[in-house]
């Protein structure tokens, strides 16, 4: 079995290692959500007062192109768009990702008349409603989907929509396969990429993937509710119609003209006035991904999803681990069930270790490669292994459920 | 004629006049641009710089509950709503403004099997596009109309949506009167409050508005794209259906359930994450509005732009102003027609008053109640004095069109 001293020597070889420092994560912290709210880099704070103080209180309404304000969402998708495998001007930093994911889903929905739309129901729960509501807008059915059942997709598929990495149990689906499969049946592929990106590398143009959404405040580290983006690959931007015909998706905004008429490329997937302090906050924080392989990356994070499971097999062999083991099976996770795990999860934050719950029975451990060290799950484990022994998640204290853990 | 002195005496008494030192405005600027992007008030760097390094960095994903991230909306939203004459529990700042459009123009259109949506031809066109594309997808069509020429609002009508304040020519429209004129023909009335917000009262409870949106970054100095808000009022939130059925809509976010159920009061018009640091920012900037009497705001505005529509005719009565001279019939801009208007605002910006062009022809200065004094007015009116009289705005660098001005 794995000790201590070799998780530090794990950590001492890892190229990802020097990165750690560049995170702000408070002392006696062992930050395992950062697949909920990604650590704060230690720039970023620096950056947004300038982009305050000098941008905004200086600069006032100027800055809107001397600050390189106008073409921000553009820039910054850019800089996601490396991460995801995108083609150049194909990503847009903007508005939420349920707000993304209804655009290209009614835009998908009304480009075809077969009726059905398919997801699984392992999809977070916001993709299944924003997915219902289009549904049901355009008269097709929202169709919960075995994704690994191996039966074709039917010809009266419009869209299949999937999540890459499923957030509760941390199991990562074929994008490739299930793409191809989609292609192959005449319909159209929409991936949710929240778990994906920053932690693993994700190839939407080499997959063929028609559209894709996507988190900035999860493995991106873009700050409490940053700005998502939107994916349109290239060939899909000229019939992509925004459902929500905003003025900054327009070919020309400041014309002020009352025909609308949509941008030629990936802009007209916006709509209103980007949140210029939250999206500068993304990007600052993309920074820390610069000059880094993304294959480094990925092997980081299975090198930390795989000790995790490997000390949980060793040492509780009894808990029922969710998160596939095969590698290319998982996200950046780990998640087993536990009856009460609420309280198992609010005994661990007590002593420091910071995971999630998701109902009904879940714990949940993301370990977000900059940051996440080896000896931090090793230490994660130990402070798991003495919860359960001692009981600790029976206190009266832990029973109770706060609205968000 | 009124003399600099007379206006620094105005200045003296002015009771809002204290309000100018917790601005940053930059040295030598007269910045008269407010309703398109406010000034910067002092205390926001220092309360975003604690948002982001104590309630990100050292709270991480804990501020959700302790730093009070999962109610931000709607406690960002009835602190507007104070200024807009909302109800408790109506307002919510989130999204866009062109995005909660789309929310309450969808569920008015949804909810009519009338053919007709009206607006005036003056609205600011991301409304006429998002209004126009509602129209679409719910087989309606979208007329220009003039709210002033009287006749009544036909029986075939579902909504009226207008812009309480021109965006061009600072008209005020006839919130109440419109209103009423809609609700008598069986119509439901939505407004947007972009340039009346913080500049002037607004009563949508007392006028029975039914829906309403708005902007954070004008008159509210939220910061550059700071977060937008909509009203549903309490009459209208039972039946109020967000087409865009997002997880912060859910009565109950976290229980993750696959089914959607609308949240019974003003939550239900939330889609995703909310933009925390610029929510954050948009939250610091309204303390100014804190203890100030609305009244004393809209004296304020009604005084300035009197100012310098007096001074205007007094020196250049041959320009043709735009702005109603009637104090009910403007809000808190002065636009004239000039036909080389952009080049003008170009020479005028040169000299450090900061206003703004708007196509075709119109140059438009926004006076900020909150930290605009008379004797910038009067010091603004002398510069534009000086750039029509030396032809000025003839200069090669003012004739060439920036993107934004």
């Amino acid at each position: 079995m794995i000790s201590r001293s070799d998780a530090i020597h794990l950590d001492d070889r890892d190229p990802l290692g020097h990165l750690r420092e560049r995170f702000s994560i408070p002392e006696g912290v062992i930050y395992l959500d950062g697949n909920s709210l990604g650590a704060l880099p230690n720039h970023v704070p620096a950056r947004l007062q300038k982009v305050i103080v000098n941008d905004w209180g200086d600069g006032l309404i100027g800055s809107w192109n001397t600050a390189g304000w106008a073409d921000m969402p553009k820039r910054v998708g850019d800089r996601i768009g490396r991460l995801i495998g995108a083609e150049p001007d194909s990503v847009i930093a903007c508005d939420s990702t349920s707000v993304n994911l209804f655009k290209v889903a009614s835009s998908a929905a009304r480009a075809s008349d077969r009726s059905l739309i398919l997801t699984d129901e392992g999809n977070f729960p916001t993709d299944v409603y924003v997915l219902d509501a289009v549904a049901r807008q355009h008269e097709k059915t929202l169709r919960m989907w075995d994704p690994t059942d191996g039966s074709p997709i039917g010809d009266d598929v419009a869209f299949v929509a999937m999540t890459e990495v499923n957030y509760r149990t941390g199991e990562r689906h074929d994008m490739a396969g299930i793409t191809a499969r989609a292609h192959a049946a005449g319909a159209v592929a929409i991936w949710d990429l929240a778990h994906s990106a920053g932690a693993l590398p994700v190839h939407l143009a080499d997959c063929a993937v028609d559209f894709a959404v996507g988190c900035g405040y999860k493995y991106l580290n873009g700050g409490p509710g940053a700005s998502a983006y939107v994916y349109v690959s290239p060939g899909r931007q000229p019939s992509f119609e925004n459902p929500m015909t905003g003025w900054w998706g327009h070919a020309r905004p400041f014309e002020m003209s009352l025909a609308f008429e949509p941008h030629d490329g990936i802009h007209r997937a916006r709509v209103g006035t980007q949140h210029v302090l939250s999206l500068a906050a993304l990007d600052a924080a993309l920074d820390v991904f610069d000059d880094i392989s993304l294959e480094d990356l990925h092997a980081k994070s299975l090198s930390l999803t795989s000790l995790f499971m490997d000390l949980l097999a060793d040492s509780v062999p009894g808990l029922e681990v969710v998160t596939p083991r095969e590698p290319h099976r998982r996200g950046g996770q780990v998640s087993f069930r536990h009856p009460n795990a609420y309280a198992v999860v609010q005994a661990l934050v007590a002593r420091g270790v910071v995971g999630d719950f998701r109902n009904p029975d879940i714990a949940r451990f993301g370990m977000a490669p900059l940051y996440v060290r080896h000896v931090d799950i090793w230490d994660a484990i130990q402070h798991l292994l003495a919860v359960l022994a001692n009981d600790e998640w029976q206190s009266e204290a832990h029973m109770n459920r706060a609205a968000i853990t």
